[in-house]
């Protein structure tokens, strides 16, 4: 008896354990490099050269329709789900969501993300963008400030260039957290025939005074940095200091105390260095600044302040009139914000929600809950998995 | 008919203009000087001799039992109300609720307000306090970074200090918001028989991480900036823009956004100057500058830090266990935390209300409304008058 309850357990354990391993073996993707030349931005400037990376998961379907379109964060970049190598210690940040049989079933779905201009990540192998660090073919040496100003339009007439080259006219869906659901939100209403479904996961419809400001308190640090010069460090000292003091901000601005306390079980108010001398920071901000040092060591500094000009300048479809933009969609339309967001405020969300409805649009919203505050759209969006299913299936509710 | 109704009304017009001329004449208040000399911090340093400013209003009674202490925010000094003289633009920050016949009624108390130790507003002529820009009689040099590192316990010891030399031996009330806040519950905590009445606004009982990042947050943009020079600055060039960055987000930090986005009713997110150009920052961002830069004009960055710290130092009693901290509190207690505070959030308080009725206290809380956000326990404190008025009367209501 004894035996055979050992033996069921055992083989309880080694069955778990493969459909754990298998559950757990991630879909291999490959970075893909795509060129486009003589790019004409919304400021009218022309980019002679434009790279950018992109990754796919899934297969696209003869009649080419079943593409949906991942848009990326401020921080993030194409890699959405999967892994590059087996051995990659991080999935793409929505693998919960993306893959065969999960929520945006690769099984059925072509699902394409792409870098944007002037990602953040620079130094990471795995990102391809062109920004203030690319090579100006008119002077051979890095654009630095001269770069043009870019918009959430530039990034989406980018992607819509990528999708053209392959031969795609329509989107299934585009979907986005964050700045990625500014470039989504600006898809449907640029190209409201071509967008079939709106996913916008924790994000905005315009910017506020507020959020302007808040953003502005993610460029100071950089331009305080002494290495910075004006945006003029290429091949000297970069601005890291600066650039770790704004990875600080972003990673406090995207949380929530609730997690926040949470991740530092071990914090101790009295903290003795920190009182013995002014020079020793208190211990947990010595631990912020050698993580924001780590993210830094990756990102560029001018990339970022493009990242936050970008963003400060975002309002639906770049027109004064933010009821007419979102009266041009066509998509149907899921909001996802979050409850805790102290960045994106899911109130904001509300008002779009029912400027849309006046408008007779197909919208529904749904509260994504959690501890993480802003970052619930990427870490807790599992609980949505079935909505974001139901929503993405062919047949429409009209 | 016509006449008698036109000489009613400049009858009532001139009337209620008397009245306000009357309601707004300000109590004209000195400030005054104390020194102290020996001072040792709670790290065990010696400060040979500290100068603080301080003013008073109302008269002390010959029992000295009418006093009440307001102990001022981050930001603050100890001008809690009146006018230093007829034609000052501001009033004291609490001038709604302190003044002759007002909820803290001056021809009753004698209100008494001190600036603290390394109060922020050095360049203040009005404000006297000791910090890193006074001069080190060890070297006739400015402290800089040797100044030893202040805490909440420290600031309520120099207050002690001067209470005790006007003979105060019993406060009938401390009241504070904010880092006021902390100096109000360390006195309730650390002299618990000299307290009869405890008014905490907009506060914290102890730093939680979130917090003491939120903090770090403000000390950044100082340390970036090429002037700091590691606090050895006096003399040479002041590190401006590292200090008005900091305003900047302090000021961000202590708003919400119904009020921030309401006072920039003009505010336009299509900026053609910051989409034509990165190097031209968003008008609204200039606006936030210029004003960061004219506040930080009157403080001394060095200073900043030190509050910061002090701040970040900050649990009751500066011991292990707050609730064993808390329940040497006798003082009768009333909470009034911010409703849509961002910054020292409401659902904390709850917890400390909680914690003083399970260890009985005679304790109260009650939300201040408004859409100012952490800025509500100064802006919107009228609405409180009244619950203030009957907390501070003699009868107890036990």
């Amino acid at each position: 008896m004894k035996t055979t309850l050992i033996i069921i357990g055992l083989l309880l354990f080694y069955t778990s354990a493969a459909f754990c391993a298998d559950k757990a073996a991630p879909m291999l993707v490959e970075k893909q490099h795509f060129t486009t030349k003589n790019f004409t931005t919304v400021s009218g400037k022309t980019i002679t050269k434009v790279d950018i990376g992109w990754e796919s998961y899934g297969k696209l379907n003869e009649a080419k329709d079943n593409v949906i379109l991942i848009t990326h964060y401020f921080s993030g970049t194409s890699h959405a789900a999967g892994k590059y190598k087996a051995d990659d210690a991080l999935l793409g940040y929505w693998d919960a969501i993306i893959g065969p049989g999960k929520a945006i079933d690769t099984d059925k779905y072509f699902v394409i993300s792409s870098d944007t201009l002037v990602n953040a990540n620079w130094h990471d192998p795995n990102v391809i963008t062109t920004g203030p660090a690319s090579i100006n073919p008119a002077t051979g040496k890095p654009y630095g400030l001269d770069f043009p100003v870019v918009t959430i339009t530039d990034f989406v007439n980018v992607q819509k260039r990528l999708l053209d080259s392959l031969g795609i006219k329509k989107l299934h869906a585009v979907m986005g957290a964050s700045m990625g659901s500014f470039q989504a939100l600006e898809w449907a209403v640029r190209y409201p025939d071509q967008v079939e479904r709106l996913i916008h996961v924790i994000g905005a419809a315009t910017m506020d005074a507020w959020t302007v400001a808040a953003l502005e308190k993610w460029a100071l640090p950089i331009r305080l940095d002494k290495n910075w010069q004006q945006g003029d460090y290429y091949n000297k000292e970069r601005p890291l200091d600066g650039l770790a003091a704004t990875m600080l901000n972003i990673t406090q601005d995207a949380m929530h105390p609730i997690i926040y306390n949470a991740s530092f079980p071990n914090f101790n108010v009295l903290d003795q260095g920190a009182l013995n001398d002014i020079r020793t920071l208190p211990q947990l901000s010595q631990t912020l600044a050698t993580r924001a040092m780590a993210r830094a060591k990756t990102q560029d500094a001018n990339h970022v302040l493009y990242l936050v000009r970008a963003s400060q300048l975002f309002t639906a479809g770049m027109q004064d009139d933010l009821t007419s933009a979102l009266k041009k969609v066509k998509a149907k339309t899921l909001l996802l914000p979050a409850t805790n967001d102290l960045l994106l405020r899911p109130e904001n969300m509300q008002a779009v929600y029912s400027a849309m409805k006046t408008a007779g649009k197909e919208v529904e919203m749904s509260e994504i809950k959690g501890g993480w505050g802003h970052l619930d759209g990427i870490f807790s969006i599992s609980p949505k998995a079935q909505l974001i299913r139901d929503f993405l299936k062919e047949e429409s509710h009209e």
